[in-house]
């Protein structure tokens, strides 16, 4: 580090950046940060996601990208301390093609972390505000054509005599969230879902599932929850806000249409995707795929001994529906996470003869409450909204964090968790529930990123388990199956009418293997995960989650999932990627990463 | 005005007023204003919309409401000056019952206008923002009952066992909000329409449709349109808005729906309404009915000589659907308002033989661009938006501008329309048409107000007007029909297969005659209108709008309508009376006027 910059305050730091980055200074703009670095683009400069660890690989980035990207034009928008003694502040920046918003946080003065986030593209700007449409169109003219018929037109022409540009497989808020900002950067474009309605992924599950994140986490692109919108909105309630968005945002959504096969043209360049769409079949021949059939992949269903024999009912949580039909029946629920707990306690509030969890290995509980509690304090909360922060800009607070520093960030908030709630982890582990905080104590969040899975966000299930109401049987697994019974790996035999397999889902390149071929799934190789060398996410180091939302080793085929927050604001990029290859913007993409793990 | 007063600035003006209420003293609170002064009350002191005009009518007013409203903890918001070289400030307040916010102005330094609008009832605050619904419930809990399964229960009792507390008839934007507004304040209400789907009544209007207000006046509670919803939304738009929003809003919307009677019972306090529902008759029993059926009332359709022998078509315009069966055909169109312009318009566009328009009175007209040049300048535009005003407090704002000062202001507006746009209304009159800008110049806010007619805002009609491309007839009317012609006062005689009559509407209380009988419609009186003195406006004086959104001289019996931004705002003033008297809060009205005119 440079000894005349170490003094740098955040306007400094932002105006050296500029004419560093100006002069296509990669070495220089390096200069800036200290021994540990981190730089987060988001198809800024990159036409990709990725962040940059460390000085050299800031000027390895910077040397690729720069004679083409050429951005410019850093203005500071504000600047503050933080929570932590450093500096931070956000700025605004062009580049050759595009307009972003960025964010650096210097630590004793020196660069620690940026942000580089595109925004929009130029000459391609969303029609909003001041350019939003006039709607009436001005003075007489014969041949008219209205809002409703040239709507009426486009659904009678999209996807038969006009193809569209951008399929996205799957139709939950992931799919619904990407085709609202693909049909405002006017990008042609078809969500397909196997059941009927928007909505129907959510109304068809338990009949006591609420959404697990607080409400002013899940907002949509464009038209917010009012404030009178439940904090945990039930799940009938999400259905119809997502029927309703598709409606008002006009996305072009076929219901009960199932992807049964897709084939990449290279010679072409697009694909041929067959569907079932109220079970006739259809080719379409969008330009680009997405999947976005939920970040779970395809549902993980053991093979054991004698369950081809079993007498009762076997199914995946995936497929549950509601406990009603178990009154008075023995059910075995085996997994301990989101679901099974879930599941378990839908089971006993409707009076079954005997639930029993089968918890497999340890899970990271935490009460809703605490959490929500916590949640009060950030950047998604009735405080932080009165304060005038929007949700955009929470979304750009929480990506300006690398996924690298986040543990160290969290470890103190599990920990604090563990410390509040002592008692209520004491009764948990008397009753012999395997509780962990995550396998280095980083907590919920991060075995959310590292596997999606590993935790349950206690909504009342864990009361249940600590009085025996739902008995456990904790480090054990299901061995085989008798006609009406389940034999546990300790040996024990219990009597079963109904088993739930709550046993997770698999990476969501199984959809791929599924809907295209195996060769495209492991060419592509798993998603989600960054690489932390624990359970479900092996190493080596990624720095940004697997193959979502970027692009991928095959052509025109993207990931695109997670919650509704994620899908909120990734679906930005994921929009800007397609509309700049629509549109013939050159998209020269850095650090592709290597594939490694085929699963 | 006491001249130890006279220096009074803002804050010194909404402290002393604090003070003298404090101590109910209402001629030293009148003695704050100036000889010309205005006190308007929107339901906080009067549980009426009245506005006191003089000291001796603020001192009446404040005599008769002071001991039992106790209007108190007068807070100044903000203050500034006012663009004609006064002060102003916006003030918040409550009452014994309830809490609002105010405006004052302030000219020479002595209190001109002063505003007090109820906004909240104490205890029965909406659940919004951090005292939002959790919407999970926690905990396990036998016997849990699904938002999904309360909300159906809702649907199969509300108007069966259940009666609702208010019954609004009439499910445009007006019914809607209304109901809206209801809901948040969880009092039982049903809307019904005699069309199928909330917004049919957009959706079954001539093609060419759009609204004639900008998108940031039209804005329903609660859900405001995104930011790329265009600035005059077309037809079919608006009724997809309006669907979607009674769904997500949860209103009891009863389609296809007609009241073919409804009776007031004296003993019960309830009234006993008729329906047709589906076809099938039903019995509500509400305590309250709105009439929110449009606030342009009954058509007017006359009774012309010959009519019965017309072989052709005749309807009023609002039965005229669109021009598409009248290529090659003679049209004529009487009337030279809003609907006549569009219908011409649309038959033109649709290639009729001719289309001829029968004027018969003098019409204001305006370009559409000049109405939005002038409204970008507003507080509904997207410069006030970008400021971060907020429509409620833009429509606060022209709430707090009285009646009775509203001409003055406009007439320099209308004057420079007249100027900025003088070659274009010298064509107009070129080819005959009969122009004016309101009989005192007060130009086309305030023909809305005190007649709801008598104006175009012209989206293009205009031009084939001037070029004759629309054949015009001035000052004439339809005298008789023959066969397949119109015979015209002056004595010529047109070939005609369409006569459209764009002859308006009655008053609202016309709705009152027609479901409820004509003793109530004369026992209620005219709606709309201020008392100017003008055409369709007759005096004496009212200083409000005649029996909108406030009680009327039948107990039970509220009217609701007007355009977007009333049937929003004012539907705030109107769900608050209502839910005071389902909850039992004192509602003492004062100065309910006396009717003057049946009609």
């Amino acid at each position: 580090m440079d000894q005349g910059n170490s003094g740098l305050r955040v306007e400094g730091f932002v105006a050296a950046l500029g004419r560093a980055l100006a002069s296509g200074d990669a070495a220089a703009a390096a200069g800036l940060f200290g021994a540990e670095c981190y730089w987060r683009d988001l198809a800024a400069l990159t036409w990709n996601i990725h962040t940059a660890e460390g000085r050299d690989a800031i000027v390895a980035m910077l040397s690729a990208t720069l004679a083409t990207a050429r951005p410019r034009g850093f203005a500071l928008e504000s600047s503050g301390a933080t929570a932590d003694g450093g500096e931070e502040g956000w700025f605004t920046f062009e580049t050759a093609t595009g307009r972003g918003r960025g964010h650096v946080k210097l630590v004793e003065g020196v660069g620690f972390s940026l942000l580089t986030a595109l925004q929009e593209l130029k000459g391609f700007e969303e029609k909003q505000g001041a350019a939003r449409p006039e709607g009436v169109e001005w003075g007489a003219q014969r041949g008219r054509v209205t809002w409703q018929e040239r709507r009426a037109r486009e659904i009678a022409e999209l996807g038969h005599s006009v193809q569209p540009y951008v399929l996205i497989v799957g139709g939950g808020q992931g799919g619904i969230a990407l085709a609202a900002r693909l049909r405002r950067l006017e990008v042609p474009a078809i969500v397909i879902d196997k059941l009927p309605r928007p909505g129907d992924a959510w109304r068809s599950r338990y009949k006591s599932l609420c959404l697990h994140d607080a409400v002013w986490y899940d907002h949509l692109p464009y038209l917010p929850f009012p404030a009178h919108w439940p904090v945990y909105t039930p799940k009938d309630q999400i259905g119809d806000w997502l029927e309703m968005y598709t409606k008002i945002m006009e996305l072009n959504f076929w219901g009960a249409t199932e992807c049964v096969g897709a084939r990449y043209d290279d010679a072409k360049g697009e694909w041929e995707v067959q569907v079932l769409r109220d079970g006739v079949p259809h080719t379409l021949r969008p330009t680009h795929l997405v999947l976005a059939t939920g970040m779970s992949g395809v549902p993980n269903m053991p093979a054991i001994a004698g369950m081809e024999s079993f007498a009762g009912t076997l199914c995946h949580s995936s497929a549950h529906r509601e406990g009603s039909a178990w009154r008075g029946k023995h059910c075995v629920v085996v997994g301990a996470n989101n679901s099974a707990h879930d599941i378990a306690v839908d089971l006993w509030e409707h009076e079954a003869a005997s639930v029993t969890m089968i918890q497999r290995s340890s899970t990271m509980v935490a009460r809703a409450e605490t959490l929500r509690a916590n949640g009060d304090r950030g950047p998604y909360s009735e405080a932080a909204a009165q304060r005038g922060l929007s949700t955009d800009q929470a979304d750009l607070m929480v990506a300006s964090v690398p996924y690298a520093v986040q543990p160290r960030m969290q470890k103190p908030v599990a920990a604090q968790l563990a410390h509040d709630d002592a008692d209520y982890y004491a009764r948990l582990r008397k009753a012999g529930f395997q509780l962990d905080f995550g396998e280095d104590g980083s907590g919920l969040g991060q075995k959310y990123i590292r596997r999606g899975s590993g935790y349950y966000i206690d909504v009342g299930g864990s009361e249940l388990v600590a009085d025996g109401r739902i008995a456990l049987r904790a480090a054990v697994a299901v061995s085989a199956f008798g006609a009406n019974t389940v034999r546990l790996s300790s040996g024990e035999e219990l009597p079963a009418d109904l088993v739930v397999f709550a046993t997770g889902y698999g990476s969501m390149n199984g959809w791929a293997a599924k809907l295209i071929s195996q060769d495209v799934a492991d060419k592509v190789g798993k998603c989600w995960g960054v690489g932390s060398n624990t359970t479900y996410d092996p190493g080596p180091w990624e720095g940004e989650l697997r193959n979502m939302w970027k692009p991928t080793r095959q052509d025109g085929l993207w990931f695109h999932g997670g919650n509704l927050a994620q899908a909120r604001h990734y679906s930005r990029y994921l929009a800007l990627q397609l509309k700049a290859r629509m549109e013939g913007v050159a998209t020269p993409v850095y650090a592709l990463p290597e594939v490694r793990h085929r699963g």
